[in-house]
């Protein structure tokens, strides 16, 4: 079908899926989740293809797991619905209600976005999370895929649209653009008429291409430059235990840790704990001359482990197991160095002071800002909010791990008797 | 100075800005609106230079008259900024808080946006009014006017700057790119590296070229093809009042009515009533076929101002004593009308039905949409918000009338004592 014509056929659907009323979109949801295990047989069949070619076309090891559709994890995708159909429903709360002077009665009421469309890069998971998360909100979905899974997608669309329509809903809820050129990528995010909110989701690339070409509203989503500032009150040990969980518990996340501030007066200090957390994991350390010199003895057996930081590690996500690490001589340093290396993600202090505590909350300029934490808490489950949409690094409409509600929107209900403006 | 080296220098500032304390930004907007009026003939007569060039190349009359200056509007922009200084300051507030079973505290904080860019046309009153409401939630704002007041802008903002600069507030926190060429505008539309939202306040024309150009994320404001529809339950009497206000009592406004639907079963009995209030009024109406024949003998002696509507009346924003309507067979269709043609502005209904009322508010996808009240509402300080930087038709961050709070946005400040993501 051509493009424009799948998103006005979503944007006529939305007018539909935004009236469900909760009751019969949980049911919409398990019925998806129980015909995603049936066909699992099909759906894994159909991404052998994608998995053929992606061999052929010598696809890296990390990309081919991501795009590799066994059981387990087709019902991995199903327990994720049904786990979305048991979250509240944000849709219809009235957020505020008020009386005017004039008798006016003005409530603003949390609604759905419209259509929602998703660009996406080779995980055939993301299909269906978006899907649950879409539909849960009142939201149809116009979804993009990479080319590497577009058999997956096909099929993975296909079944949700038949148990959509076995429970009466229209299966353009969900939607598949499947010629995956950049041209119509290209004219998809500037459909402006028919979809209301783009989210990209992938690596910075992708994330790049859809903010400078979209003229749809974009939720900028991923990429963290995360930092640690071990203050000069630190607890050692503390610092120790939250830097290898933000940088080594999964080297290729959003929410890792990429860069160390470190106060000049502790880094002779904290350097043996340091070098033992990353000679234990093999981290490689880009050290400025402060810490390369403090580290070199420690790192005496491991030399390809130390190395000199130039000036693009500051800005630099490696996403692997590297760490940059800067000396810096105030806490006014370090804040200035993260707002204007950092991207604007996750961002920590280790401290004892509860002036440079509160003072580093203050004016650290980023979506999650910690005290003694791990950056890696940066997860919409980790918040409580049940399921996640994404991480977004911008600062309109929502910030930090989104939930549900990020895919609403709200408008204002006026209860009036006759009421004209004097 | 230099685009670049402008947004740069904001971004700095707005560091500063966000972290003044209330009662410093309540001193400084007093401050700057005394200065306004202290300076009030230095304002005026750099004005006159403006309104040379503008009769020069022969402005029309309404445009002109938004660029002038005399020292009762100087007054008015002074007053401005003593109501913005009263109003409570959004900054600070935190949204939520909530303890996690693991022990983490997390916080949803109010925070300015940072920087704010505003692309205005030739009304010099936008100049002081976007620097009061941006001041006061802490962000720095950098302003592109139109080519035809920039005499009078580059004198507001020097007041404006020494003001600041007076009360130890660096007087970067408003800018003005003085350069007002088409290519400069383009590029400063991409600054996304210091510029947090750019919001566009003029007409369709500048709004468009916003969001097409733009890689910031933008607020789109304003266009409004605003709808009332007359139920076949109307109170006629209530109908008509209503049309008169939000067609006749200012036409050039985005809240003002331009189209009427009428149920079907009503027109013969409501068209005195319409007819009564155009007549009075001098509005042009464009009929379809059934309005036209019950209208034709009331306009019989003013056949002038009645005409048969075309297709692109449905979706034309007037902004003049012009009216198009539309009988429809029901509820619904009057809604799809609305849903196809409308900006997402606002809209209303004139009913006794409950039912009716109610359908209408849940199916009609709009920022404001009303039961037996005038669309001319929306309006911020209708709402109740004691100011209004514009009202917005998109679905994202802020739908509606904004006021203080649409300029700001959140961060999660997370308080923990040593926890690690398991």
């Amino acid at each position: 079908m051509e493009l424009t014509e799948i998103c006005r056929k979503a944007k006529e659907t939305s007018r539909q899926t935004g009236k469900l009323d909760t009751e019969t979109k949980n049911r919409a949801l398990l019925a998806a989740a129980d015909a995603l295990v049936q066909e699992a047989g099909y759906l894994t069949a159909e991404n052998e293809k994608d998995l053929l070619r992606a061999r052929e076309n010598r696809m890296p090891e990390g990309l081919y797991d991501r795009l590799l559709l066994n059981e387990e994890r087709v019902g991995q995708m199903a327990e994720g619905l049904r786990q979305v159909a048991e979250l509240p429903d944000p849709v219809g709360e009235v957020l505020s209600m008020k009386k005017r002077p004039n008798g006016l009665l003005i409530g603003l009421r949390r609604v759905p976005l419209g259509v929602v469309g998703i660009i996406y890069e080779a995980r055939p998971n993301v299909t269906v999370d978006a899907f649950g998360l879409c539909f849960k909100t009142g939201n149809a979905v116009v979804l993009k895929g990479g080319s590497d899974a577009v058999s997956s997608n096909k099929a993975i669309v296909s079944v949700l649209r038949s148990a959509l329509a076995l429970q009466g809903i229209s299966g353009e809820a969900v939607s598949l653009i499947e010629d995956t050129s950049r041209e119509t990528a290209a004219e998809f995010m500037k459909m402006n008429r028919y979809v209301d909110v783009l989210i990209p989701r992938g690596g910075a690339g992708l994330i790049r291409a859809v903010v400078n070409q979209a003229t749809i509203p974009v939720i900028e989503t991923g990429t963290g430059n995360c930092h640690i500032y071990v203050d000069k009150t630190a607890d050692y040990e503390m610092a120790a235990k939250i830097i290898r969980n933000a940088k080594t518990q999964r080297i290729g996340v959003c929410n890792a840790c990429e860069s160390l501030l470190i106060h000049e007066s502790v880094v002779e200090a904290f350097m043996p704990y340091l070098a033992r957390v990353l000679l234990e994991h093999g981290v490689e350390l880009r050290a400025d001359e402060t810490i390369f010199a403090a580290a070199q003895e420690l790192f005496a057996e491991h030399p390809q482990l130390l190395k000199r930081a130039a000036e693009e590690d500051w800005g630099t996500e490696y996403l692997d197991y590297i760490i940059s690490a800067k000396t810096v001589s105030s806490l006014e340093e370090a804040v200035s160095h993260i707002n204007r290396y950092g991207t604007g993600h996750s961002e920590a202090i280790i401290t004892e002071s509860y002036r440079h505590a509160q003072q580093f909350l203050d004016e650290v300029d980023a979506a999650c800002v910690y005290v003694n934490a791990s950056t890696r808490f940066s997860d919409g489950s980790e918040f409580g909010f049940g399921a996640e949409i994404g991480i977004s690094t911008q600062k309109l409409h929502a910030r930090g791990p989104m939930g549900l509600s990020a895919l609403t929107g709200s408008k204002y209900i006026i209860y009036g008797n006759g009421q004209v403006r004097p």
